[in-house]
């Protein structure tokens, strides 16, 4: 006979909010075969199977999404640190990742699902190569992710791995969907991205691409595209793919902004990195108010160099405010909402992102008994999270309803993965 | 009989860097009576006294100097958020702040104290009121402190309780000076500044005042006091008094660049307010290659939210670099100088932020055993620290050669502070 309380578990007395939400408000959430079943009033539900009590003072959020990086580029961070772009990207970066081979990419991107795990993040959107050790690395560990091949050029060979990506791995275990990822337009032709448009919306794929991270590409447009970025959008087909996830976007004009306002795009912000390399400020309290879907990314630990969602949800508030020299803009809920939902919603997750009954059970647990917290109430507690909190706060992170840390212990071996991603580093770099 | 090795502390193959320092060395740290009297090769020093041992994977940083703040605005935290700067002052802000008693100021303190000791922060400059509260109350922690009475006008009961403070508590135990802290020049008029400065002059004690935060205070210059700022540092005789510490600087024009390096006078960055309030970017690379002094503050947790130094030091990084788009200005060396020995130097403290024989035994213990440090090595270890690291990763906090924090248990009653600054909140803010 089963257990019949097996994958049932029951979050009592949690402080729930997430992007939908103003005000807060303490709750018992019910799980079961990893989706929420339940939001129900403190004390309504009855415990079946596992019980954790948050004692009304555990905020329970959803699980962050990273809807941009380069996992296993933990391997290569503090490399040329502090060099101008092109200098640090040819001089200490490709020289190092063209020596990177399945193991190291295997090792590395488990050193990063380490970091996000720990720190409250529930799924990334990786773009790298050897996806395929980058697939059973974060199948083992539990984690929810998108991902894609980085394409440069047109080589047959990568394309097809591309979708042979997907073939095995989208919708692996409801937690894995795979995009096509072409690099970017400038290491990309048009013909190239139009043939991927194609095959990625025949396959109802996903495309994830860099797009305008620094005003050198917008220039290349004008000078060697001879086209617009939108005028590309719309001749390759890019445009009807069925989720467009475009990385960066700091140099997007604005008269595209009503254009790239559709349900199927999304902007994927990474604040820190485009701070830390001198890329620019995107302009995102300003895509937002046009309607553009905006979701939030750390980038490669190469260029952060964390890999810390609640850090980047911090930054891209506070550097929309400075940017605008105005206090009101980018609200600390737009800023969660971009950290959770938005981000899966463009990785092809349609129920991940918020606390509500049928979607998927992937949480942080904030523990609010701290004293920066000091003060905090229903209706102020978002401002304490976004503004005062931090990482740190984070006592578990649940994917599918499974613990994949709690109190800072993995649900694999944290300790094994140090020791590889460190042999594999002094490899790769000494 | 009296213990010989009372006040004696061995911290043991400790990984030790500071502002001085590109590269980081492994070594032995001796302390006595609260100052530093010998840093050797690992294994070179006698146990003597308590040991602590670092096993080459702790880092012992100097302390963070959190250089401008208004620790009582702990109490204040999240009042008021997003809105425009005048209406969430005049609204929020000073109607609380004129309902603040001596008591109210204690345990607000105290909850700052807290928040600093658990991110390594070691010595704070406090620009408030009720700071014989202040002062009473940092004096239990052992923290230490640079202290004054924010003076509004020329009201001369203020003027004396703000020589009072000085005569009580500058010098205190070796941690405590006492600065003299006209609010702005738009609060006091410069006759009064004058005045104020003539007397700091004669009793050698620093003046902290705010300058040019918004670009409203540079405009009152021009249309109110009729005189451009260098101009009324000259006149009134500030910018002869010991030390002058101007908070914020935002608006700083360029040509006033060569005057301000002068060896009295240092700008206090508070980038995460300058951000959240909207304020601006205050020209910091350009400030430094001026010769100008720079130190760092989070500015009150109602603006910030946090008072966390490490994260002003990533944040005045990445400010930095985006503002100029130049990922080679502001450096990670030059941001852990300005986090720590220029903080320390503005508000009195000439032997302090250094990890130097007869300096003070002020220290931030930091565990490099964790995965974001994974590849960690004496020459990238500041990039790591500054770009990788958070205020998580510190286990210690001493100051004067005393654990004030170790592993997050305190040298003073953290749950009872918490437990009267909510008190104190709730009287303040229902």
């Amino acid at each position: 006979m089963s257990d019949p309380d097996k994958g049932r578990l029951l979050l009592r007395n949690v402080v729930v909010l997430d992007g939908t939400m103003m005000k807060a408000r303490t709750a018992d959430v019910a799980v079961e075969n990893g989706k929420i079943t339940a939001v129900e009033e403190a004390g309504e539900l009855l415990a079946a199977g596992e019980v954790f009590d948050g004692k009304g003072k555990t905020a329970l959020l959803p699980g962050f999404v990273n809807a941009h990086t380069h996992c296993a580029m933990t391997l290569l961070r503090g490399l040329g640190e502090e060099r101008p772009l092109m200098e640090w990207l040819k001089e200490r970066i490709w020289p190092v990742e063209a020596c990177l081979d399945g193991e190291a990419v295997r090792w590395g991107t488990l050193l990063a699902v380490l970091e996000m795990a720990s720190t409250g993040t529930t799924c990334f959107g990786d773009m790298y190569f050897f996806m395929d050790d980058v697939a059973r690395a974060a199948s083992e560990t539990g984690m929810r992710c998108g991902l894609c091949r980085g394409l440069i050029g047109d080589d047959e060979e990568k394309i097809r791995e591309a979708f042979a990506l997907a073939d095995d791995w989208d919708g692996f275990e409801g937690r894995f969907r795979v995009q096509i990822g072409p690099h970017a337009p400038y290491t990309v032709d048009p013909v190239a991205l139009k043939r991927l448009a194609s095959l990625a919306s025949e396959r109802r794929l996903g495309v994830h691409l860099h797009w305008l991270e620094t005003e050198w590409e917008r220039d290349y447009f004008r000078t060697e595209l001879k086209r617009e970025p939108l005028e590309l959008l719309e001749k390759t087909g890019l445009f009807d793919v069925p989720r467009l996830s475009l990385a960066h976007g700091v140099w997007i004009d604005e008269s595209d902004f009503k254009a790239l306002a559709r349900d199927n795009v999304t902007v994927l912000h990474n604040p820190s990195s485009n701070m830390k390399l001198g890329s620019g400020i995107a302009p995102v309290s300003e895509m937002l108010a046009a309607g553009i879907h905006v979701a939030l990314g750390t980038d490669g630990a190469a260029s952060n160099n964390r890999l810390d969602l609640w850090q980047e949800m911090r930054t891209a508030a506070l550097l929309a405010k400075v940017s605008r020299r105005d206090p009101t803009i980018l609200t600390a809920r737009e800023a969660l909402r971009m950290a959770t939902v938005e981000g899966a919603r463009t990785l092809g997750f349609d129920d991940v992102g918020l606390i509500r009954k049928e979607w998927q059970a992937d949480f942080a647990l904030v523990d609010l008994d701290r004293p920066h917290y000091t003060g905090w109430d229903r209706e102020n507690l978002i401002s304490f999270l976004v503004y005062a909190g931090s990482s740190a706060d984070v006592v578990g992170t649940l994917v599918q309803g499974r613990w994949i840390q709690r109190g800072g212990h993995f649900s694999f071996d944290d300790g094994k993965i140090r020791a590889e991603a460190l042999r594999c580093r002094k490899n790769l770099v000494s």
